[in-house]
């Protein structure tokens, strides 16, 4: 117990749930991070791609990354129409279930969590990415210490990061500022001094071992584009802001898409200017493109390790994006009924404990089997959160059009929204493919089948179980009452004096078992007891005295002579139910355990399963040395 | 429920306990297989200790075996005794318990359990070794062997080794045949031909590197000591013989001990003539010595593998010997209350599956601990043995001085027999101290200790549910009964009618949980369906109508409030018992646990463990899919 308080801290009450809102300046870290960690790894995934060209890919970076940042401009005009049309919940799970019908909401929902569980993958894998190129001398330990770093977010996240911000928002803030003057000052050297010579060199490229190709163009925007996962996490976040929530909304969205789209700008133009490629992540030596990117502006000094440790962060920390909104998706599709109870079910901390384990483990295992390399996971990536994006403009659109007003130019914003999205998810799709895109593709639907499979079962329950309209009292004879009783003592005085409160057809059952020497006299002596000490004393007393049965148990299984017990009493008197009362021990300590043989605990099971209908199982319980004094 | 069946038969009824008496000719294989098995590690033992004496050690071999075969007729003489005076169960821990106490009774029982458990390990690993002398590349395979070995006849012990008699008497009357033949057959030689040569000759003994010592001629005697371990066995098995008993045990008794006699001597004197010494078992190329023996009287012959596939099958089996007495031991000792009750509880099959599960789980580790290797256990052994020994003869002693006749004949023979067996018991102690003699001696006192305070455990039980007395009925006053509701439907539909069966005062117990928007309505709109579908119908009835709570669970653990509301419940009417119905959904798949939050099952164990001496639990289980048609 004072484990869990010192780990995850003390239980908050429901009541506490509401001191949890934020303003925008909390919000840029909170829901940014996301976003702008992408601005690491997209850039150097499509320049992952351009590797074969050589310094011929310097080239063609320059208008790869313009489409995305003009694709991240549609988005953003997009999204803010989101935002005003769902103002306390806009995200692609609600706006595709309000519009669009049930399967297209699951498929939101199926690819916001593979994203979901992939960011965190990608985030830390490329956070890791970052330090090894800092520190070369960690590089046999990446799988190691991204396990590691997933466990610390996952224990940070079940004790609740509210408290935490300022760990937010420090890095956030530092990287923003470190990166942004580090391009702004490349770009000044730039425009000032023509042709800059880099501080530290970046490794030359490679030679030109091809030339480009539409399909090697088209597979480095693909790669690219997961520098635009992220851009959604504002809209699914919408419960989460203070009052006024639409003008914080907006400016969170602005200043994330604005930061981002600078920054994937200024990476573009300063790798052409220094000339600055890709590596390969899983070889020793390698380096991060904005490892070099910094080396090469500012050189190895305390500025790069300041600006690659805020890279790392930022990086790490994105992963923590997934943490608040992964549960919160679940929480919405399990209330929903597609997803078990569990995950709507707050924990000590208000967190959805549940989701939160689940999101870590199933990081952690991708990052097993992708041994922890960045590279690996990218071609997995991007598809959930375009299949989101073009989803939720779809019902967007849709949104519109149902409108009684006309919203021509909404309408209008959102389709292009829509297709552009639609468009780059193609690419995506058919560029990825083979390189482990149709993991994701088939993870989608059999997502699906797992959530409609539990609806099922929830549907089905409930129909069971459905209001049964007003209640009928036609029988309300006690029942009777079968007292399980191993021999006469304290405790099934006890229970015997209960069953009597309850009905005045009380049953006291003995199981005979082994057989041997004896066994006729202990009966007999048990009977004589029986007479003394029960049967008289209640008969003086007027009362109808409680029978004493002994049932042979040839089989040493409680249950079977008990059921079929049962099975003839139900035959005998219809009109009555049968309860049984089964006195127990209560084990506290763990060699208690050892020391008794459950033989309550399971015939209580048994009996609970097998039962008839109309069959209740009650406990006495006798609590161990505690009871010394108190009354029988 | 299928493979169970598969593997361990039957569930078999407690009338056929009686079917599974066995007279003398199966008795000597299922009591004799440890004492004959011990004639391969015993001779073994000693010849080791005399290895740096080189074929000096032949010379000395001679006498020390002839040191145990005399102290085994001691003991043979002994034992009859012990048979006629106690004829159904006349092992050491009976015949302590009666005559010396307590004390030497936990004593003689620790004794025997750690026997048993050596017994087992030094079996199979002594049946290993002679399977790896006779097959050299299993050499690597040593433990692996050793633990596959004893899981097998842990299976075949669980299932009941009864019907497989013939699988103990086979091997055994082999392995005597051959090795009294083998024994005989190279006498003969040795008699008509002077020295004769061996028809393949044991590697040549080692050089003569120390002169002997009564030290080490008292550490090859206390070694070789372990050939008469398991002498024991038919006094603790008595209640298995059929009529008439005595007869039956006295010819076990003998045909054991002599057969046991005339191996020790013969193998004395074929080592002597054909110049056979022991070998070290942890090095590759290892024979043992009676694999050497065989070889050198027969060669590598069909009768060579014959002998030893039976040896091995007898070491192996020989094991089993503590399967039968290990867990009827324990059993009696549960039965007086200083071993766990599991132990004393039949299983599937009438066999004490506690007890075997325990003695191999022991053997086992003490395996792996040691490698396998015999040598490194033989230490550890024969103490527990000859302690039992010891205590048994020392109590039959006072046995006889206690009996109104006088009987200074068989007092003498057990009083020689003590002596004797308690001067080889100091010998061993203190020959083996320091090899891992101290580890057996350390053992015993921990092992009483556990007992003891298990003991202690039972009776402050006992203590506390005492007898009660006659029964007191002063109030038998219905309960109040609270259902816990978690909305209306048929399941709380059932519970609250037969709740009204039991009490007149019933209360259904609402939660409400995390608040948000919506949440006064959903209570005004419960409160106006419990009027309309609860309230009215019942008091229509004319019937005191149930209320209804609503009781917030700030913290979401139902079963804080719920404690609260008892304790006032109990202090407002002292004279009424408080009972809990919990309604809930019964789960037969693993799934469906995924699936249900098992609200109800932790509600219920956080009451019974918590809750007052007069509150009771009772479940009304629902059995999902099974009753769709059944009244409710």
């Amino acid at each position: 117990m004072d484990v869990s308080r010192l780990l995850f801290g003390r239980r908050l009450a429901n009541r506490e749930h509401e001191d949890k809102k934020i303003g925008w300046v909390e919000a840029v870290p909170a829901m940014g991070l996301d976003g702008l960690g992408s601005s690491s790894y997209g850039p150097e995934a499509a320049l992952t791609i351009l590797i074969p060209l050589g310094t011929l890919g310097l080239f063609y970076i320059g208008p790869v990354m313009a489409c995305i940042v003009a694709l991240l401009a549609i988005l953003y005009f997009s999204y803010r129409q989101t935002l005003a049309a769902y103002p306390t919940n806009g995200g692609a799970y609600v706006v595709a279930k309000e519009n669009l019908g049930e399967y297209p909401s699951l498929l939101a929902a199926s690819a916001l969590m593979i994203d979901y569980v992939l960011n965190v993958a990608v985030g830390v894998s490329a956070g890791v990415g970052a330090l090894v190129s800092a520190i070369p001398s960690l590089h046999p330990y990446i799988l190691p210490l991204c396990l590691g770093i997933v466990l610390v977010v996952m224990l940070a996240n079940l004790r609740g990061t509210g408290e935490a911000a300022w760990l937010f928002a420090l890095p956030t803030y530092v990287f923003i500022i470190c990166f942004l003057g580090a391009i702004g000052y490349g770009l000044v050297e730039f425009v000032i001094g023509g042709n800059p010579a880099p501080v530290i060199p970046p490794p030359p490229l490679g030679p030109v071992a091809q030339g480009a190709t539409v399909w090697l163009l088209m597979h480095a925007f693909a790669s690219g584009c997961t520098a635009m996962t992220g851009v959604e996490a504002v809209s699914n976040g919408m419960g989460s802001f203070r009052q006024p929530v639409m003008r914080n909304a907006y400016i969170t969205l602005t200043v994330i898409v604005v930061i981002l789209g600078v920054l994937l700008g200024g990476i573009a133009v300063i790798v052409t200017v220094f000339e600055i490629g890709a590596m390969d992540q899983g070889k020793e030596g390698y380096q991060s493109v904005l490892s070099q990117l910094i080396a090469a502006v500012a050189g190895h000094g305390a500025f790069y390790y300041i600006a690659m440790a805020s890279l790392l962060s930022v990086l790490c920390l994105s992963a923590n994006t997934s943490f608040v909104g992964f549960p919160r998706l679940c929480q919405m599709v399990a209330a929903d009924g597609y997803l078990p109870k569990a995950f709507a079910q707050p924990g000590r901390r208000l967190m959805f404990t549940v989701g939160i384990l689940f999101l870590s483990g199933f990081a952690g295992l991708l990052l097993i089997v992708f041994g922890g390399i960045t590279d690996n996971l990218i071609p997995l990536f991007a598809i959930g959160a375009f299949l989101t994006f073009t989803i939720s403009q779809a019902g967007m659109t849709l949104h519109w059009r149902r409108q009684s007003k006309r919203h021509a130019a909404k309408l209008t914003m959102n389709a292009i929204g829509a297709m552009s999205t639609g468009a780059a998810l193609i690419i995506i799709m058919v560029a990825k493919f083979a390189e482990g895109a149709w993991i994701t593709l088939m993870t989608v639907p059999v997502t699906i089948v797992i959530l409609k499979s539990i609806k099922h079962y929830y549907t089905s329950l409930q129909r069971e179980l459905r209001k049964p309209g007003p209640i009928t009292v036609d029988d309300i004879q006690p029942p009777t009452v079968l007292v399980i009783m191993e021999n006469w003592n304290r405790l099934s005085e006890r229970a015997i004096k209960f069953a009597l409160t309850i009905s005045p057809d009380v049953v006291a059952v003995h199981f005979i078992r082994l057989g041997g020497p004896g066994r006729d006299e202990r009966e007999k002596a048990l009977r004589e007891e029986w007479r003394v000490e029960v049967e008289e004393p209640i008969a003086a007393r007027g009362l109808k005295p409680p029978r004493l049965m002994l049932i042979p148990a040839q089989f040493r299984q409680l249950h079977e002579p008990m059921l079929r017990l049962i099975e003839k009493l139900d035959a005998d008197s219809p009109e009555r139910r049968v309860a049984v009362l089964i006195p127990e021990t209560v084990k506290d300590k763990w060699w208690q355990m050892l020391l008794h043989m459950n033989r309550a605990g399971r015939l209580r099971a048994k009996l609970v399963r097998l039962g008839g209908p109309r069959l209740t199982v009650a406990t006495i319980p006798w609590r161990l040395y505690r009871e010394e004094q108190s009354a029988p």
